[in-house]
């Protein structure tokens, strides 16, 4: 126990096991420590402690990393209430009161929120990674089907044909988002908030930018009351881990739905797919299935820290050590959901013949039917009401627009001539686009090597 | 591997540990090896398994249990995708081909949720009976304090005086309603879904009314498919625990603030708070707020589930999967709560000397005077103007209505005659209360009288 | 304003503004002004006003009432505060002082509370009547497909056969657990609060049982702070509408699926469908949409009041204010969601001759298959293997389980004879189920039976 | 309506009313002006609507602002489905089929997202301001109170002396990051989907490049299927509101519990109080109860359009609709919290003189004195539990640390000597603090001449 000298009972027992977080912390151990090291540097560096101390010390932190890491150290959260008490502890026993030297002018207050930004920074840098990892692969697999038309669909109704490259490219935009988010967190966790001890700095004269330099931070917190009152990061953090998931949520739903007997755009890998106790023929896309619902709980994560924080006087209170569960648990259900989708959807075979097939009998074109009017001088209300009583028509005798005669559509309406009848042709229909942005495979050869030049 | 029959390819290893629920489910365990022994007796009952295979079975399952007891087994999730995967692979490894038979009819969909709706029984069932604790700890301190006059507050202002008594009273009305809430839990898990197998029953003749008698529910499930589907059980007990830790956070908030220097109500015990690691003399109320932070959590994991089930398709999805990690760790947390809370009170002292000071210079009767007006036949909404510029005169003369004399008094308004005197009368105001319902001690003292007999 | 003797500075103009919950609590005005009523009633029968204070009264709060209903009447919420204050004056410009009279022992704390418990008891009830009405609805329905065979789904793949009614079905039940939750919103809040005053009663002899047998409430409210502090009832009520949406959401997920080009199960009525301004061909499942989309509102309602109420000191705050919002929203958003459920639902068209050929070419009587060996002696774990490897032929050989000769079966594995075949037959497989709550016919059409006595 | 060529029936009544978004929609109707008038000078400018039609477009919007404006016109909900078809039906009135010319190419989907993004980016630039403003109006205050030293708190528990200057400053912070984040979205909202149409652009010959400068965006969406189905700025600003209204409502608890009887740290303004409408003496801090209230509803806004967002395959989906109501109420309380906070904020008076008396019992400065004991060589872990010795020692004989003389010191413990008398000066602590962000008055100056060059 870091405390006691005031108090004259011992902490009950189950009190110890409902407030320590050392379960979680735990995940801080390699930032505590560095933390550690230079700290003891800093005070050596203004003659608090001296050299000999400062060798002890360090020695004695490396020695504690190297048992962690080697399964020796198992720190029992019935015994510490934090990884700073567990860390301090062990080093008491491993080097005796030097251990103690190394507390002055730090709280647990500041030095908690350190390991966190530091955590923040590397974290956030990793799921940055994976999303590169994401896109590049996905830019591969566009690259393959510039050219593989698939009907477009809004409100889950095929709407107007697009090519599955160009559908595919529309995740790689989230993704590049979801990067470009996750950059402000790393700015914003670069501040370093060591010095502020436990509410208003100290009155030793700490050196506050060694620790700056040595740590890596870009700059020191203005006011050390808001340094260990403010969690902003994490929900930041929190925030990108609900926006990135919301991504694959949308994603898996399509893969879930392409990979129905009904849908049959796709077929996913026996490794990603799992079967049923019961059913011998099923083939389940769980890993979708479970990125999906895991979602949910990444979203309920960021929730749980915003209603955290809500009506918290300043500056720390205990119930901000409740930050971490949930930003540990978005972080993994991220990354493990990124890495899980690249491997799946390598393992993804789009079926080509049967995606041709199913606009056969559509009438898909209909937009470009009525563009083809507007360009002849129609309004485009007028033109819209024209093509509706055409699929009226195609409905009712079981037509697609690409089946029409040129008699049946003058009859329909005389408006029509030759030249509509090459409207109606679904497979150069991506070519017609004009707009950037579109799926033309202009714009979309244009949009992939902009994208692998940027990535690589 | 409950299936691979169809599968050329193994899964993935990442898949397994991504999807894999037996960190979460092995909860089940004690319910999941119960279903294993009757649904045994019962397909020898009905002629599927022999007596021999019901005995190797049977005793399969209890050495299983054992074991677990014991620890000298512990399935890995990087082994088995649930619990279920878990118990019949050592079950096969101890008896061979029985355990094959024991999976017919049955499926992990109807499996996982009968052992789920026998955990919320059960689990309901304890915090119910935590929740009778506290009452009794509760009724006990009230029982001291029906004569302990504090103000009551609203908006954070003192606003009339009210009982300690009666105060606590208010948190025994709460725990009330959240008993009843669970008992509707506990009525709704009352339902076998056992036999539905993975959606749509079995065509093997399984006894359903068998297993329900000898598993204890009270009916059997009406739709195979909203059995499987069906998690509404699990989302009210979610339910239970926001709105009970809800009540929990908001008498910590009041612990928290009666222990602060500033209002000085109540001291908690040195065994229920902890101190700092940097400044010496500090002595916080950390359960309090843990429980309070905490509740942020819980109130999450009920969005985690009611989101997890938007927009499922009937019937299970693995999503689903995704109800347990939210709905144990409600539980635990709050079962938890619950019993620390009964620790932390049992040790609050109340500062009844001091209590009594505090409203000495105050208007908190001002209430009490509009009502003397009003029995004199003045309209309220004039009884409250008159004693408003009587609360004026207070703060700007610095005293307190009892302070003010009759002279005074009838200076302001010649209204005022002695017999107001008596209604400034801090002691005695509660005994004038005339409503039920209200901190009269004649009420306070009915009230824990039905208490006590209805807790006992 | 309902206060002011006291102050020196009118409020700021914004405040009003920012603080007025009019625009909301004009929702309670009926329950309001039934209060009013009652309240002065209980004044003249305890003598607080004169039978002529109470015509007077009486009257001026029936004026009122017409006044709304005809539109001649708007309070303004830059005006006034709430509906309490805009009542109040109203009545003060009608009647004069008499009106002040009205306010003897009241408060808005629990003036506010039981006009919403008033409203939350006819609301609930309203919705279980809408429940009611669906469940009429789909049993209707349901009646017509005890025949239909459909697929039924587990991760979204074709698992099992069921019946069209079956899956209907599952949701009568659905909405019959909301009907069973919403009866204890309404046993819930059937406690009068009024007679609490703001926090702690009344010294006036207020007549509260009069007040209970009058405003038809079952019994009294306990304890005076935690009935003007308590909002569990909102909580359960938006619990309620959050679980009730989770089921429409799912329901209407099946059908925005069932209804795409490659589902084809359904078509919705035009009347219950909308089109697009750009796509002539367009005709999109908005309704079910809409109400898949809404729900996520409802759920964020159920936590902001949550959320609310974290952390609130006793007794009422005015953050409480704010729980208004969100219950009116939720139940606007859940009883007209059922009303259009209703209204569209009954415009769906099955495709039965579709429905019929989907399977034909499946392997979706597997697990039949597998119990025809399990009631052949061979353990479920051989079975399950045996049939996979059927499976695995099937999908190289591009057949169903039904085109399979006894040759072809026997060569696969030897166990099979020609019983097998009808094993195969799709038509009868639901007859074949033997567990109650399967949608074998039987079982379907006494479900149907109970329902149809239960619900008329 | 916009469609209707296919459809046979009619939209029931209902459906009109559910789906209808014009009530929420309406708020964007300069935006849409603003597009229309733009779209129709491109189309012009590419040939597709002549001179004159564009001039008589151009004047039946700029005529349909004017309306708007004046009340003439106001399109009903039960008439329109949303602000588009509301538009075109003026624009059709007005100008016959002109008005159907301007669709050509434009979808709502795309039109919608145009005018949001235009909507945000305005918005979010408006809270800056605000923010802004309410740093400037804080900076003046701590100006005044660099010297004012208060209570600094951890656990709400007194901690260590800070100035009200640093407190207020670590709000300053807050609103500094609060002003990051939303440039973040403004930044997101920058680019143009307009062109992208329903799904995957046009064959129509657009212009995008015109469109993007004359309405003022950075750069042009890159993938129409992203560019219709992209909320991510949406709940970015969402996140936003949430984070910078948890900063407000941490500053609230704290005024309401500096206004409490107890804390009596401020006094606000009569015309930011209320009063109550039974007890005369009341004179409660409902702003800052309803920003704390209101602070929960802007967090469940988040989660709404999280929610609503999961698992939608692309592109756009009905459901997107709701992503309106909670962002324009996040926006509504944001906005109005922050002006609030700043009328308010400026009727605070701080009572300086109480101020000064809290910490005189007290053992605040016993930090300091354990730095005392570092700089003489002890270890900081013996250094805490001497001072916890003497504060103990405090407690028990109802002293302060600086009513200790220097006989009491040594006697229990002879390290300390008459220099710590020094350490004991409540007065002077501020000034010993070495770290920057501390609130040592040298740092605080600093602060405040770095915010004041920044924000002018």
């Amino acid at each position: 126990m870091l405390w006691g000298g005031r108090f004259e009972e011992e902490p009950d027992k189950n009190l110890l096991e409902f407030s320590s977080s050392l379960n979680d912390d735990i995940r801080l151990i390699k930032e505590e420590i560095q933390c550690g090291k230079v700290y003891a540097e800093m005070l050596c560096e203004i003659g608090i402690i001296t050299s000999t101390e400062l060798i002890t010390i360090t020695d004695a932190l490396y020695r504690i990393e190297a048992e962690y890491d080697s399964n020796e150290w198992k720190p029992d959260p019935r015994e510490f209430e934090d990884i700073h008490s567990a860390i301090e502890s062990r080093l008491y026993e491993l080097t005796g009161s030097e251990a103690g030297k190394l507390r002055a002018g730090r709280s647990r207050n500041d030095q908690v929120v350190t390991s966190l930004r530091m955590w923040c920074k590397k974290s956030a840098g990793q799921i940055k990674g994976l999303l590169n990892n994401l896109q590049l692969s996905f830019i591969q697999t566009a690259e393959k089907h510039i050219e593989t038309i698939i009907p477009g669909y809004t409100h889950m109704q095929q709407a107007q044909p697009v090519s599955l490259a160009h559908h595919i490219l529309a995740y790689v935009e989230m993704f590049e988002r979801d990067k470009v988010r996750l950059s402000l967190v790393i700015k914003e966790s670069d501040n370093l908030p060591l010095g502020s001890g436990a509410i208003s700095g100290s009155t030793l004269p700490l050196d506050s930018n060694f620790l700056k330099e040595r740590l890596d931070f870009k700059s020191l917190c203005n006011n050390s009351m808001d340094a260990v009152s403010d969690r902003d990061f994490v929900i930041d953090f929190l925030n990108c881990c609900s926006i990135g998931m919301m991504h694959l949520s949308r994603l898996c739903e399509e893969l879930i739905i392409w990979s129905t007997a009904e849908w049959k755009f796709i077929k996913i890998g026996d490794s990603f797919t799992t079967g049923s106790s019961l059913m011998p023929q099923k083939k389940n896309p769980d890993v979708a299935e479970l990125i999906r619902g895991k979602s949910a709980r990444v979203f309920s994560n960021y929730q749980s820290v915003i209603t955290l924080m809500k009506g918290l006087p300043l500056s720390y209170n205990r119930d901000m050590q409740e930050d971490k569960p949930p930003l540990f648990n978005s972080y993994s259900i991220y990354s493990e959901s990124l890495k899980l989708m690249e491997g799946m959807f390598d393992t993804i075979e789009f079926d080509n013949t049967y995606l041709l097939s199913i606009m056969k009998k559509s009438t898909i074109l209909a937009t470009d039917a009525a563009d083809w009017l507007v360009l002849k001088g129609i309004p485009f209300r007028e033109a819209h009401d024209i093509i509706g009583k055409l699929v009226v028509y195609c409905i009712k005798n079981e037509k697609g627009l690409q089946d029409l005669t040129i008699k049946e559509l003058k009859k329909i309406n005389p408006i029509f001539d030759e030249s509509v009848i090459e409207i109606f042709n679904l497979e150069n229909s991506l070519n017609r686009k004009k707009t950037p942005g579109s799926p033309n495979p202009i714009f979309v050869r244009e949009q992939i090597a902009k994208w692998k030049s940027a990535l690589s």
